[in-house]
């Protein structure tokens, strides 16, 4: 074997493991671009269809292309019942992730991606039917085995997942948010669940088992989870004031403070200013703006203190709140959401593969004889 | 961001992407070590039981340390009635590796691993339940709905794969047969599946997201499931003559072969050497040995005609056969071997960790602005 090369950068930090056309994280002069789209255009101009559309087929849609998308999505939701039974047997005090996961790979099972033929339709079947997947767990567990219809009228994936968490068509401005905070999710460069789908993709494995493996690393709290982590912190604050204190004595005592700064982005995160305006919009609709008000609180106090500037997930926590979804629900949006990255991801590298497998640096025991079990 | 560092090579082959103290693939002088022994020793000396405990726990065990260890994995196979009750509800028409992956995902659910203090019991776990999992499906899904009892007398992992599978305790030499082919697949360095394991616990995620996202790696047919394909090869197969002159067709014709040579290894697959001789006893006890004189027929042909030699997988395939063992589940038997190396690396991730997140080169649209959807 020829000698493996080191890499400087632990964690493959700045090293180029492969090549992409999905986005750009970071760029000088764009944030964070989809197929060369600024993300803030997109959230501002487009349905998350458009986006999930544009991520996985090259274009945005023109009119007739995005009608016979959503009408195929919107026909695709119905979940299957050996599905449904699975859901039934996970106990409410599971991790949500653990049901995404869980409910992704059942549904690998029951329809199989039996060729790379079926990449977009399976991937489009996930789209359809995870957010009333996840609701319909989340009803059953926690509402007395309540048995939701998640064949609903919505128009939207937007809409369909307010729907089916609530049981009824959901505001227009609530559905304007969902769309805004899908589109902000959607993709995101090598990001480390979208590195798990890639690597599995590379075995030439199925689609199911590759979003299966990216589920799994986005629930690391290294990962997703943030905007939960946010959220928890500001809903144990009363008021600016009590903020200011809060995070005062938290940053004495060096705790780690969650929704703030970012591994790639130095300067701000553009997907923040998006999704603040959002959540000052559903602060007023909602006439207590008690945790909008907390939160931009926040956003000063680690500014001023640290020069950390909000990231994706901080203002998603109060805008999420402010729609009524419960906060464990927060990552399993995210999943929903990022599963058009994924999918896209997994078509690029199986688009021209070579299996990912990297070389180890050995650390451990020089050659050593077997002892006898008697000798040890 | 700084500019990212151009590897040379495509799927980070011959990259160093970490560090471990596990196992050495292809070192000159010797061929496969876990933690500094050489499998073939291992797989000579010792029961599967012991490897595990070496490469989870960092040495080999002393008799009262391995009766231990074994009397708490014969205590950990109880399926719970949940997780018997998903499986109940997977097809027949499955792929034996989603079923592992949502088996082993959904015991997630059940047993959630709620801080790495349980990594260790969460990994013994699995390696006790494994083998009873995928044989409950498999006999419920083919054999009539019949409910096994996983709950057996069975001495060793070994055994109990064999027992639960065919529902009476196997022989000594299919036992011994067993320990050496778990011994043989239990550890191989930074492959794609292992790589997925570390990717995910880069994150901070639980061990059930590791060794999920690592069976849905394992199943792609770049990486797994080389030793089903080589029972196909091998099945349509009549005698030595007619092997040969198949094989001279498929060479002829540029067929792919499965079963021969490897990534890592140039010159022999240490692993191969073992389980020839193990097929061949087997062959014998058997009294037909038409099955291992055909792949003895194969080795030689490859080697004539390509310089290529017989990897892990090959003799497998006759070996596993002539122990009754239904093609379709060969990969779930790496599973319930590979999975020491999976955990030991997500223990070894956790230990000294941060998180992987590599970079792109990015090859796609230049900077555009978002088109009226009129105007697309």
């Amino acid at each position: 074997m020829a000698a493996a090369k080191q890499l400087s950068g632990a964690g493959l930090r700045g090293q180029v493991a492969g090549k992409t056309a999905l986005s750009t994280v970071g760029k000088s002069g764009s944030g964070l671009t989809y197929r060369g789209y600024d993300v803030k255009d997109l959230a501002a101009q487009c349905e998350f269809e458009e986006v999930a559309y544009l991520i996985l087929k090259g274009e945005l849609p023109n009119q007739a292309e995005l009608d016979a998308y959503k009408a195929k999505l919107k026909s695709m939701r119905a979940l299957p019942q050996a599905l449904k039974e699975v859901l039934e047997r996970i106990p409410a005090s599971a991790h949500p992730m653990d049901v995404m996961r869980t409910g992704c790979s059942m549904l690998g099972n029951l329809e199989t991606e039996e060729s790379f033929d079926q990449q977009q339709d399976a991937t489009d079947r996930m789209l359809a039917l995870f957010p009333g997947m996840i609701n319909y767990w989340y009803n059953f567990s926690h509402n007395n085995g309540k048995r939701i219809e998640v064949e609903t009228a919505a128009d939207s994936i937007a809409e369909q997942f307010l729907w089916t968490l609530h049981g009824e068509k959901p505001s227009e401005l609530h559905t304007q948010v969902m769309h805004a905070s899908l589109t902000l999710y959607a993709e995101h460069e090598f990001n480390a669940s979208t590195f798990t789908a890639r690597v599995c993709a590379s075995t030439l494995s199925d689609m199911h088992s590759c979003v299966t493996g990216a589920i799994g690393s986005l629930r690391g709290p290294l990962h997703g989870g943030a905007n939960e982590a946010a959220m928890e912190l500001i809903e144990g604050m009363n008021d600016p004031e009590d903020a200011e204190q809060k995070l005062m004595g938290m940053l004495e005592r060096k705790e780690k403070i969650m929704g703030f700064g970012h591994a790639i982005y130095s300067e701000s995160d553009p997907r923040n200013a998006v999704i603040k305006e959002w959540s000052e919009k559903l602060a007023n609709a909602n006439g207590d703006t008690s945790l909008y008000d907390i939160s931009v609180r926040c956003e000063a106090v680690m500014w001023r203190e640290k020069k950390l500037f909000c990231n994706a997930d901080f203002f998603h926590a109060s805008a999420y709140n402010y729609m009524g979804i419960p906060t464990k629900l927060f990552t399993p949006i995210f999943v929903c959401s990022r599963l058009t990255g994924w999918a896209a991801h997994v078509m690029e590298q199986r688009a021209d593969n070579r299996i990912i497998r990297p070389s180890a640096e050995y650390t451990g025991e020089e050659f050593r004889p077997v002892p006898a079990i008697s000798q040890r």
